[in-house]
């Protein structure tokens, strides 16, 4: 690891592009004196945005030119293979080349997992790398993965993906023995699909901290700190709460706006809504990590903000000064050959 | 069909009991002058409950004695062989000897499975049985199965499911054509786990409005009627979705409970926060069906209070009066022989 970390930038990646990302690493070299950022991509475009914020290029933020970009829809495969000159790819071989210790792109999902597993590597002992992110919960915030990388997932997949959870929040949480669970439609034994059957007696037999099966109302309760579950279930699970929690703020919305009186009521509760409003901001979770490789990647959401962005830019700059795949490697190592890690 | 709807009320089953389902029948009573009820279970308790609302019985409200009950943690199967004469089993017995059309029962939901499923039998064309719930969405509702009765799915049954959500939305919504999407984690063909991937061709060849893969989100977006999916990937969405719905509410509280001020600004706006809280309650959505069976057999949920039982009551009233197992062993049947459905 560097002295300083160093955050290679998908500046073209996502929903909005430059506008953000430019804006977002601008953000962070105000808050991050110690932080060194390269924003990769089509330069004529990304000096644009760089004067519009007055912004120069010096030490601590370069500018590395690529001429192509992968399209949101792009099949992975194709831009794996065609795209060698894409913004997504370039940032990725500079987290390989050492030039970066860690990449974030807020473009194609697939892509980026299937650029990172081909040019980083999964670490020895992870079959599949799993996508996990942060959301809040009563109490604090839950880790949970797989989010869509696999979607049909053996017992060991599953147990992979408990130990590179627990290292992780371990790692970023400074916290020795984060509750694991595996995600389930009931607590009790005889419950649940064949795979979560298999992958129970796994994790009851490892050294990790798992306490049993969970279920989805448990993910925001508090009571776990890593859910794990394949891909599938986990992805379904986050665009349901996505669903409700809209669903839920288009009713209060519309009560709040029915007449001039309910109008007059927002406008006198405003410091609370917006206090609230905050509190539920999804975008302080933006930032899902790609467990399992040698190298660090993160995947911003596409319709990411600045702020939102800059939050993806943050958990990767925590991922390196964590060194989490070392932390992944050594604890997978010390499983499989029974000595201690040493993170 | 009889002419008054009769229900039979598993009076001892949910968390609470004859205090709940007993006052949930005399509301029933009050609203529909058409309906006949059989409360069932231990006499005594049921008698107190109507002594306490000053009830007495009549032609359209009678106490059936039994004198088990099904515990809400004991095996479906135990409760099956050894509790014949739980208020449960005595409830469903009075469907299938004619005496009632539908049964209602907030009690262990495994055993209701089990025991309907064994006296009532499956439909023709049925391999499994499902659980379909009503869930809100911002513009009305969406009918969602299975809810948790089947964990390992094959294509075949995901089509069965996709039939019984279809015909029933169509009897109880009024509507010719629902559409009906399968719970995928993208719209894309090449996205999803195998059972999804098998079962999209079995949609697309059928006569069924089938629209494609929905997400998560869309449950509560709108934009489908019947959202078809494996009961273990059903009850984790719909658990999630309760975990954040909860979430949301308690922040919300914790923020006009703050300090004087706050707890003032929650005064001023009690309307519009009454006027949200009915607007997102989900007891509106009690009473899940028991698809595929060839009686009507309604699960409330366990904590329901009589508000939320009552409306229990009223989706089995609805599903006699709609006759929904004639109407999905008639379409059923009419896609087997490829012939025209009655329904």
């Amino acid at each position: 690891m560097l002295e300083s970390p160093i955050i290679a930038i998908d500046a073209m990646g996502g929903d909005i592009g430059p506008e953000v990302t430019v804006a977002a690493a601008a953000r962070i070299l105000k808050q991050r004196q110690d932080v060194k950022l390269i924003l990769v991509g089509l330069e004529d475009k990304i000096n644009v945005q760089l004067s519009r914020l007055n912004i120069k290029t010096s030490d601590r933020l370069s500018v590395q030119h690529a001429s192509e970009q992968v399209a949101m829809d792009e099949a992975p495969a194709l831009a794996l293979r065609k795209k060698k000159d894409s913004s997504m790819r370039v940032a990725i071989n500079l987290v390989q080349e050492g030039k970066a210790d860690a990449v974030v792109s807020a473009g194609n999902t697939g892509a980026l997992m299937a650029t990172s597993k081909f040019v980083f590597k999964t670490l020895r002992g992870i079959d599949r790398p799993a996508i996990m992110t942060t959301l809040p919960n009563v109490k604090g915030h839950t880790h949970m993965l797989d989010l869509g990388a696999n979607v049909d997932c053996s017992e060991d997949n599953l147990f992979q993906f408990a130990v590179m959870g627990s290292v992780t929040a371990s790692a970023v949480d400074n916290v020795d023995n984060p509750r694991v669970g595996l995600l389930n439609i009931g607590s009790e034994s005889m419950k649940g699909n064949a795979q979560v059957k298999a992958a129970e007696p796994l994790l009851q037999n490892s050294n990790l901290n798992y306490i049993g099966f969970v279920e989805g109302d448990d993910i925001y309760n508090g009571s776990v700190d890593v859910v794990v579950c394949d891909g599938f279930v986990g992805n379904i699970s986050l665009k349901s709460t996505e669903g409700v929690a809209k669903m839920i703020g288009q009713f209060m919305k519309e009560e709040f706006k029915r007449n001039l009186f309910t109008k007059l009521i927002a406008f006198i509760a405003m410091p609370v809504l917006k206090a609230f409003k905050k509190r539920v901001d999804h975008r302080r979770y933006n930032g899902a990590s790609l467990l399992g490789l040698k190298k660090i990647a993160i995947k911003s959401h596409g319709g990411a903000d600045e702020y939102a962005y800059s939050k993806a830019i943050n958990v990767a700059i925590l991922e390196v000064e964590k060194s989490v795949p070392q932390c992944i490697e050594s604890r997978l190592g010390a499983l499989l050959e029974k000595t201690s890690a040493t993170c």
